[in-house]
């Protein structure tokens, strides 16, 4: 077997068994293995900034790696924004980068890049596999590494003569070390804050947002009066009826402020200390103010559940009742399409066990109180700012759980940024209903030249609008194989959305707010 | 006036006058100082790999920078693989990519990233501004080392403090050296090899190709029995009916050791000794045989238009007469809409003066014969080997030169990385004709797996098919407010490219091969 065969076998052993992928010539010997080897599905995507952020999206719903194959440094550099956001959620990916063979490097040509240089900044290990006999392992151990807590992405370089020559067999992927225990002193320091009298904020990030870990956190909060919230960058959270609901702290740095001003502690679990997502002239950078002293119960590197378990018995919590999200359902709208009437009528029709994949900017930062009353489902968000994550996230958490459905909240300017991801999806039936927020604008931005203190004229404006041309995504998306309708009005969103809904396959609707 | 706009006044004054642009909430003074100066005409992508690609068509055109204005780290990664195009093309390009202010890069906001990291493998200098007073002064020097020979890529990094706090007014470009002057122990030894009586091959790159030094090589060619011809990685060609043809360099490997294996000598003039595009087993990265000697004339950064004329006197060819291209163009074809077909048509109905953005891959390797009698016109060819460089460049071209005639030939797979530009060529009304080869396939792919000795089955095949489902470009471009029909015929074909030519603003043609 060639070094190809071995790693792509390799890979399936260590329990790898999705490729998402777009290769080139250098990448020709994995393409082939896979035709030598079951168990690896391979999924193509037309750019990719869609393989990295579907990668994204099923490590997030796996949390285990799905593998990336791309072409040398541009392929690679292409999905690094993806890549990025990745890393910010503590996705588990394991990236293989065809290079050039060996020898051919120091020729110059025209696709020779600095690979290495290009992964680092969005992965936590890095290697050029020096000849075939090393691949396997070198594959081995990248699956070790992103395996590792609290998801990393690993980033193997193969040559193509190791890809081509003789190997010699699989490799074993080394025992991954499960996350670190907390320590007494960490737990005792926020159990003596819990019982000091003063007010709490308990911070909950990464896995400490699944369902039982809040619960945990709920359960203390019944027990010492303790407020529980959501960091705003949050991978992945289980919400709704029957479970508890932890709010996320407000992007915009007054209402942050206005919230955490309120306490004396913040109990970090998962967590970082909440800071801006940008620089603002005259206004801090650290969401807490200096009378608030943090408390690291766990960093995300750590056993979340366990220490929160561990903290809920030292206060007293164990036998208490957290208090758990009542089922409710908003109400139909009708008339004008707003935010509001997308947000009841998600509310009114998400699935059970829906996975929501959230770009929708600032379209959604409303749906929150319209959907914690939906049957239980899965919330991703942006954790790293680049815009461009949703279709491809949505594509990639389809592919990791064939049996629920997808909800793909997008924006339109982020929408235009991996609008490929669509064909993704046609071409393996996902089961993903987009909605495009069609404002035509970056409208964040327009906020964001007022909170920095700008004073903007029509250039700088025209710099954020996207209605001219007007874009129409029912065209674009029938383009790329995808159903699409257009909703003008509450009526006929609701409709559209409740038709997607009872479809299987990818929809896509337009809604123009 | 503050940073921002000390480096706009900075960047007008110092002739750069374009800036291709998708800005974010840190460069939001960068845009609000677009008001308050005159003379930068900015143009916005929805996608940074349309932003760069567009300098790189820009550039090669106008023979300096424009800018380019990048959202943080992410925002400049989307860039990376047009920016490796550019590089290898040696064109010059100042890119502004926006950053968190100075005191907030430390608290590990979403967007964090390590900027210069990401920069460096496509920048030939990088710096972060470390304050307001010093934009203006490093923005300046971006611009002298983009003007550096032979074209180079400058990144200078706007923390958004730097942006928004006071400055102390613009500051001017230091003097940018004109290119080397090449030694005359250079121009003796390939003087020598010319008159060796043994077969040579002078071989041009870079600004090699323009109308000037491929006359001055037509009459050494002439008056030595030389034979020039084109490297294959090519930036700009200025061919045509009264111009010198100066064949390119085959990709293919076999092809390319045919042509090489004649010469005992060759001369490279603003090229590099030629080698393989990839590596294949069995085959050798350099494609010149053992006996082959090479002359370096002059390298990229060299005056090369200069040392061939030196080289011209010193050979005796200064009263010589190259054999110019005669003019002629090929009959338009009727039936099967095929390859050839296609370059007739084109053949038959090129503009004078046209400026061709050629990323046909495989579709277009058969163009040369049928355009080299057209009116004189440019081509632009793949320098870097990263798809998704067409759309973008041919939009940057539109931008540089409105009085011509741009036509943008694009592979499906390619167009597929970077449609997004359709629609900055919608916004900009650029007068561009894009013509997809729509082959459903990565036709290239197909060629190399067989070239690779691979043995694929179908699931290898399956990544590399782009027909399931079909694309359809016509619904893509009028999502985008690009005119569009479909050819599925050579008539359809010749009648829609002849209205789209007479037509003003951007058309594609979906050609069904």
């Amino acid at each position: 077997m060639n070094g190809a065969e071995s790693l792509v076998r390799t890979l399936v052993e260590g329990d790898v068994d999705v490729c998402f992928t777009n290769p080139g010539t250098s990448e020709m010997h994995f393409c082939a293995a896979l035709d030598r080897v079951d168990g690896m599905r391979c999924v193509l995507g037309l750019f990719e900034g869609v393989v990295t952020g579907a990668a994204d999206g099923y490590g997030r719903m796996m949390d285990k790696p799905a593998a990336t194959l791309l072409h040398t440094g541009p392929g690679l550099a292409n999905g690094v924004a993806n890549l990025h956001n990745a890393k910010k959620a503590k996705t588990p990916i394991v990236n293989i980068v065809g290079e050039h063979a060996t020898y051919h490097i120091n020729h110059d040509a025209p696709l020779t890049a600095d690979i290495e240089a290009i992964a680092w900044p969005v992965s936590h290990w890095v290697k050029t596999s020096p000849d075939a006999p090393s691949v396997a392992c070198d594959g081995a151990q990248a699956i070790a590494e992103a395996r590792s807590a609290p998801g990393r992405i690993a980033t193997l370089i193969l040559p193509a003569d190791t890809a081509w020559n003789e190997a010699e067999g699989t490799a074993k992927v080394p025992e991954v070390a499960p996350p670190d225990s907390v320590g007494e002193g960490q737990v005792r320091d926020c159990a003596d804050a819990l019982r000091s009298g003063e007010p709490c904020l308990i911070l909950l990030g990464h896995h400490g947002l699944r369902a039982g870990p809040l619960e945990t956190a709920g359960r203390i909060a019944a027990a010492t009066g303790a407020t529980v919230m959501s960091e705003f960058p949050a991978s992945r959270a289980e919400r709704g009826a029957g479970r508890f609901t932890a709010e996320r702290m407000p992007y915009v740095v007054d209402q942050a402020l206005a919230v955490t001003g309120k306490f004396k502690h913040i109990i970090l679990a998962g967590a970082k200390i909440p800071v801006a997502f940008f620089a603002y002239p005259g206004k801090p950078s650290v969401l807490i103010p200096e009378s608030c002293r943090p408390h690291v119960l766990a960093t995300e590197e750590d056993d979340i559940a366990g220490a929160l378990e561990w903290l809920a018995d030292e206060v007293g919590a164990a036998g208490a009742r957290a208090v758990l999200q009542e089922a409710g359902r908003p109400d139909l709208r009708t008339g004008d399409l707003t935010i509001e009437s997308i947000g009841a009528a998600i509310g009114n029709l998400l699935p059970e066990n829906a996975i929501v994949s959230d770009e929708s900017i600032t379209g959604g930062r409303a749906l929150s109180p319209f959907t914690r009353g939906c049957a239980p489902h899965d919330w991703l968000f942006g954790t790293g700012g680049s815009i461009g994550r949703g279709i491809p996230e949505a594509t990639g958490a389809a592919i990791a759980c064939p049996d629920r459905k997808v909800l793909s909240l997008v924006g339109d300017g982020s929408a235009m940024y991996t609008i490929q991801g669509l064909w993704t999806q046609a071409r393996e039936n996902c089961d993903v209903v987009t909605v495009i927020y069609a404002n035509r604008t970056y409208a964040i931005l327009h906020g964001e030249l007022r909170n920095v203190g700008a004073n903007p004229g029509p250039k700088a404006h025209d710099m954020f609008d996207l209605d001219r041309p007007n874009l129409d995504f029912v065209k674009m998306a029938q383009g790329m194989g995808v159903d699409a309708v257009r909703a003008e009005t509450a009526e006929q969103f609701n409709r559209a959305l409740a038709a997607a809904f009872a479809g299987k396959g990818p929809h896509l609707i337009e809604a123009m707010i």
